[in-house]
């Protein structure tokens, strides 16, 4: 039996298919935004409004942005020889926070996933290949994720570009810094010792 | 350095104002309602909007509702001689969804709370007061957590209520149903004492 109130209960539903949230603090938020000022809680709903207007992908790198082309893609400053291929906006946006990396950017909005139904054709794929094709890179890094499908993806998009003069390399893997060794995970330690370097 | 466009970060911003919502999980949702049907997105926004629009508080027992007269207020198969007071919505809601009570409520919007500054007078104990006389009640049920807080706001209420002509519980205290004693503290194993039931 709900005993919510319409408009509450169809909160706490659209609440509840946000990821990671469970019925309980779909409830929970639901009842957070009724308590606080008005203001507030419209300003989170004008803000999805506004994200899903006013946000459209970058029609060269497909990373997020307001206009038709990103703030990376904009940057003069930026190495336009070295291109880091990444999954998600999200993975490019981690990768920035480093600062370890002045190139540019190609997002492929997902990853090859036969198990999801994604195959190559859904991401963008294509316009990676183009961008390659009649850019000026001398370097790909792959920075799929660590993951079977997204070392899947890194691998079928290598093979594609395989073709061009250009040099593919994908991120270093083995220990985290600050991690113990005793707690390493087999696949870590082998990473580690398959990828050593000169002291 | 921020990389979001302004809009990204303006719904970052806001949902990492809700409860729980650290700074990581508010970047994974605003990426999701990005990713998301646009239907979908557009969705939460308008139950948020909706909800501070149409939700109000029951004239009468201060439950949450979209007209001027709650649900359980509506209802004439109540037993409108039983008051149970609870300290917010959410707590009538978990009372309903145990369909041991069929009496009426009253909600007193907060808990008395020096500490953060709430008051009597900040909560709807006046009108609970006027209820309890002007109305046929044979018993006031105490319902607030079973906090420190929620103590006082029961004792506070009991004092005032001790006036009328009515019976005032509290609710049980002891042991959880499916619980083993081994793990219960110290006071969870006192209140079941003191309150222990004839067989």
């Amino acid at each position: 039996m709900n005993k919510h109130a319409g408009a509450v209960s169809e909160l706490v539903d659209q609440l509840g298919r946000l990821p990671g949230v469970g019925r309980k603090s779909a409830e929970r938020l639901a009842f957070h935004l009724l308590r606080v000022p008005e203001a507030e809680a419209l300003a989170l709903a004008d803000a999805i409004r506004k994200v899903r207007k006013d946000v459209q992908y970058c029609s060269i790198c497909f990373n997020l942005c307001e206009s038709s082309r990103c703030a990376i893609c904009s940057d003069d400053s930026r190495d336009a020889t070295r291109l880091c291929v990444v999954e998600q906006p999200r993975d490019l946006m981690s990768l920035e926070q480093s600062q370890a990396f002045k190139g540019v950017y190609h997002v492929l909005l997902g990853r090859i996933a036969p198990l999801d139904g994604i195959g190559p054709d859904q991401l963008t794929i294509d316009s990676l290949i183009d961008r390659v094709r009649t850019g000026n890179f001398v370097e790909v890094i792959m920075a799929t994720n660590p993951t079977v499908e997204g070392d899947g993806t890194s691998l079928y998009i290598s093979n594609l570009l395989s073709e061009f003069p250009v040099q593919i390399t994908r991120l270093a893997r083995g220990i985290t810094a600050g991690s113990v060794l005793e707690y390493a995970n087999r696949e870590m330690i082998a990473d580690a010792l398959t990828g050593r370097q000169k002291f």
